[in-house]
C-alpha cells in the first residue's frame, strides 16, 4: 500500500477527474500558500496571485519557459473553499500525457500527491463538515442508484448530524440533571426524579435511527439479483428488458470474467447488480462443470433469484428439480415467461411475464422490491443510516445507556452510574468526529477516492 | 449514428469529463441566454444571473424543490468564454446517477445534448480560433505521448495557422502583381516580371510544411512495436522494462482480447503501441493455430519487430527460421537478451541487452527511433503538420501553382492562368476555415469527443 499521509500543512495536488481521455480534466490543489505555489508555474503569475476568491484566471502552465498546457485556474481563498484552505483547481485538457506532465511539475514544485480523501479530511479538520457529512461525500460518489445518491446528499446536508446532535442534546440535559444530584446531596435540595424512564425518549430516537440501517445499506451497497433457468427460457431477453426499462442504468461492469453477464441497474430506486448466468448451467462437457460451480456460487450469493420458466414448455423436469432444491428459499421468484406465445395460464406461484413485450414487468419489479425490503423498516423522509462505523457507535451509546439503567436498578451510587452516560455521550461524539482518534480518522479517509 | 446537429443558437450541454465514478465531474453548457437557463434550475438563482464573467457561484441544482446535487457553477460571459457565447460549467460530484440526473434535468430545461466537438465548433464560428487550431484541440486530447501533446499544443497556439497565413500572404502578393498585368495591357505600362521563378519561394514553404507530415502523423497516431521470440527468451521482462523505463506510460488498453498484452508507451517521445505476443506462437494443440494466425497478423501490421534471442541458447533453429523468413525486412531488430547470464557476446546484427538489469536498453530505444524516422524528415522547432485534411488541401494548393506555371510555359493568356492562383488561395483558405463548406465542417467536428 502507498504511503498515506494526512499532514494538513502540506501542499497537496491530485487529479479529481478520472484518468481517461476526455474534453476536460480537473487537477485540485490545496494548502497554505497554495495560490502562490501554483502561480510559480503559471503564465499569468501576478493575476493569479492577486485573484479574488471564487474567480477564474486564464493562462498557461509553464515549465522552463515551455508551455505545458492552456488552462483555466479557479481560485478559492480560505476559509471559502472546499478544504477551508487556499485552493486552486486547474481545468486542463483531458490529454493523458498532458495531465501527467502537469501533475509531475506540481510534484516537483512543492506539492505532494494527495492521499485518498485528503481534501475532505482537511474540510473536516477545518470544521467545514462533521464526520457524518464527510462520510456522505464518498457515498454520493459511489452511489449506484438515484435513491442512494439522494440519501447520501441528504446526509451531506447534515441530516445524520442533526439527528445525532438532537440525541446528544437530550443526553447532555440528562447528564446535567444527574450532576445536580451529585453536587447537592439528598438532604439539602429536593431531588430531581432521575430514573430509567428518563432515558426512554433517547433510546427511542436511537432505535429509530438504527432501524434505518439495513435499508440504508441496501441503498448504498445494492443487492444481487440473478437470472436462472434453462437456455431459451428468455433470460437474455429479460436481462435486456431490465436494462431498457431502467432509465437510470449506471454502467456495465467491465473486467469481470465474461462467462456471465453482469450489470448495475436500479429497480424501484434500489441499486441492483444483475447477473445472467446464461450459458453456465448447460453442462455436457466435463470442462463445463466449472461453469456450473460458478453459477451455483452466484446463486448462493444472491439476494433474489429469478427463475424463468418457458410458458410454452410448462413445468419441466429441470424446473421441478430447481423448485425442489430451493424449496422454502424465500429468495426465489418464479416467472412464467413468454405469455405472448402461450395460452397456458401461469401456475399459482408464478408471475406471468412477457420479456418480449414487457407485460407483467411492473409486477415483477414490485415483487423484487418486496423481497429485498421484507422484514425491514423502510424509512420515509427521514435520515437514513448506512455507515457501519456510525451504526456501531450508536449501538455502543445505546449499550452504555442500558448499563446506566441497570446500574440504577442495582442501586449503584449515582456517580458511578453517571460514568455510563459520559461513555454514551463520547460514542455519540465519535460519530460526528468531535472525539475521534487520528488513527480512526485516517482509516476512514483512506477508503475515499483520490482527489476528494 | 446519432443525429448530429450544429445549430449555434441552441442551448447545449454535455459531460466534459469521463463517464466514471470520480471526485469531480464537469458538465459544460453554452448558448445565448445560457446563464439564465442554468439559473432556472439553480438554488442561488439571482446570484448566478448577476454573476460576472470568470467567477464561481456555490449552490444546489434543484428540480421540483428537490436538491439534485451540491455544485460550483463557473460563469463565463460572451465573448470571454471558450465558445465565445455565454457559458456555465457545473462542477458536480462524480456520482454516476447524480450526473445522469443533472444532465436529464438540463435536457428537460431547454438544453439539448451537445454534438461531438460542438463547443469547439462554436469557438470556430465565433472566431475564437481558426480551423487548424480547432483541429489541434482534439489532437491534444488524444495525444499519446508528451511530444505529441506538445506539438498539438503548438498548433493550438497557432503555429500552422501562422505558416499558412504566411504562404497566403505571399500568394496574395503574387496574385496582385498578376492582376496589375491584367488591368494594364502590355503596351501601356512596363510589365512586372511574372514568371515561374516567382512561385518558387511559395512552393518551398509549402514543401517544407508538407515534409513534416509523416513525422507529425507518427507523433499523433503512434507506431506499433511487437515483441517476438521463443517463450522464456524474456519477452515479458522486456515488456515490463519498457513500462518501467517509460515514465510517461499512458495507460493499458483494456477490453482487448487477452491472448496478447498491449500497452501504450512512449519511446523517445514517439507514442508506441507495444504488443507482446507471449503465449501465441507456441503451438502444440490444433486450437493454438488460431493463436499463431493472430500473432502473424500483429507482426504483419507492426512498424518495428523486436525479436528476442536468449543469449544462453544462442542461435537456435527457431531464430534461424525467423531470420530467413524476415530477411531484408528492415523493420526487424534482433536482440541478444540475458547478457547478464551469458558470456557469449552478441553476433553482429544483434543488440546486446539485459531485460533484467536494463543494460543496453538506451541503445535499443535509439534503434527503434531510428527505424521509425528512417527516410523521414524530422522537424525541429517548427510547425508540424499531422492532419490529413490539411495535407490534402496544401497539396491541392501546390498542384494549382504547378498548373499555373505550366499554363505560363504553354503561353496561355494570363487571365486564364490566374484562375489557378485563385484556386490555390482557396485551398489555403479552406485549411484555416475561411472558405470551408458547412458539410466539411460538420464532418470534421463530428470526430471530436463530446463535451469539447
Amino acid at each position: 500500500m502507498k504511503d498515506v499521509k494526512y499532514d494538513p500543512d502540506d501542499l497537496i495536488a491530485a487529479l479529481a477527474t478520472p484518468w481517461a481521455e476526455s474534453a476536460l480534466a480537473v487537477i485540485r490543489t490545496s494548502g497554505p500558500e497554495c495560490i502562490n505555489a501554483v502561480a510559480d508555474i503559471f503564465s499569468a503569475n501576478n493575476k493569479l496571485k492577486k485573484a479574488e476568491g471564487n474567480t477564474i484566471v486564464y493562462g498557461h502552465i509553464v515549465s522552463d519557459n515551455e508551455k505545458l498546457d492552456e488552462v483555466m485556474a479557479a481560485v478559492y481563498r480560505a476559509p471559502k473553499s472546499y478544504t477551508g484552505q487556499d485552493s486552486v483547481e486547474l481545468f486542463v485538457h483531458g490529454s493523458l500525457p498532458g495531465m501527467k506532465k502537469i501533475l509531475e511539475l506540481l510534484y516537483r514544485s512543492g506539492f505532494r500527491e494527495a492521499s485518498p480523501g485528503e481534501f475532505t479530511f482537511r474540510a473536516f479538520l477545518n470544521q467545514k463538515m462533521d464526520l457524518t457529512r464527510a462520510e456522505a461525500v464518498q457515498e454520493i460518489i459511489s452511489a449506484k442508484s438515484r435513491q442512494a445518491q439522494s440519501l447520501a446528499l441528504n446526509r451531506l446536508s447534515g441530516s445524520i448530524e442533526n439527528s445525532i446532535n438532537s440525541i446528544k442534546s437530550d443526553m447532555t440535559d440528562l447528564l446535567a440533571s444527574v450532576e445536580i444530584q451529585l453536587d447537592y446531596p439528598e438532604d439539602e435540595v429536593e431531588m430531581p426524579d432521575v430514573t430509567a424512564s428518563e432515558t426512554k425518549p433517547i433510546e427511542e430516537k436511537m432505535n429509530r435511527l438504527l432501524s434505518t440501517y439495513q435499508a440504508g445499506k441496501i441503498y448504498q451497497e445494492g443487492v444481487r439479483v440473478v437470472l436462472a433457468g434453462k437456455t431459451n427460457a428468455g433470460k437474455s431477453s429479460l436481462f435486456n428488458l431490465f436494462l431498457k426499462e431502467d432509465r437510470s442504468i449506471v454502467s456495465d461492469i467491465h473486467g469481470t470474467t465474461r462467462d456471465y453477464l453482469e450489470s448495475w441497474i436500479s429497480i424501484g430506486g434500489i441499486p441492483v447488480r444483475l447477473f445472467d448466468t446464461a450459458g453456465l448451467r448447460e453442462a455436457e462437457h466435463p470442462i463445463e462443470v466449472e461453469g456450473i460451480r460458478r453459477s451455483n456460487e452466484i446463486i448462493d450469493g444472491a439476494h433474489v433469484i429469478l427463475y424463468l420458466a418457458d410458458a410454452q414448455e410448462g413445468i419441466t423436469a429441470d424446473l421441478k428439480a430447481f423448485m425442489e432444491q430451493y424449496r422454502e428459499d424465500r429468495r426465489c421468484v418464479y416467472i412464467w415467461n413468454k405469455i405472448d406465445k402461450s395460452i397456458v395460464s401461469a401456475p399459482d406461484e408464478f408471475i406471468p411475464l412477457s420479456a418480449l413485450t414487457g407485460e407483467g414487468f411492473s409486477i415483477l419489479e414490485e415483487t423484487i422490491r418486496d423481497i429485498v425490503f421484507r422484514d425491514q423498516y423502510v424509512p420515509h423522509n427521514e435520515p437514513v443510516l448506512d455507515s457501519m462505523r456510525q451504526k456501531k457507535l450508536l449501538e455502543a451509546a445505546r449499550d452504555s445507556i442500558d448499563k446506566y439503567n441497570q446500574a440504577l436498578k442495582d442501586g449503584m451510587p449515582m456517580d458511578m452510574a453517571a460514568v455510563d452516560l459520559t461513555d454514551a455521550l463520547n460514542s455519540l461524539g465519535e460519530i460526528t468526529g468531535e472525539v475521534t482518534s487520528a488513527e480512526v480518522l485516517e482509516r476512514m479517509f483512506s477508503n475515499f477516492c483520490v482527489g476528494k
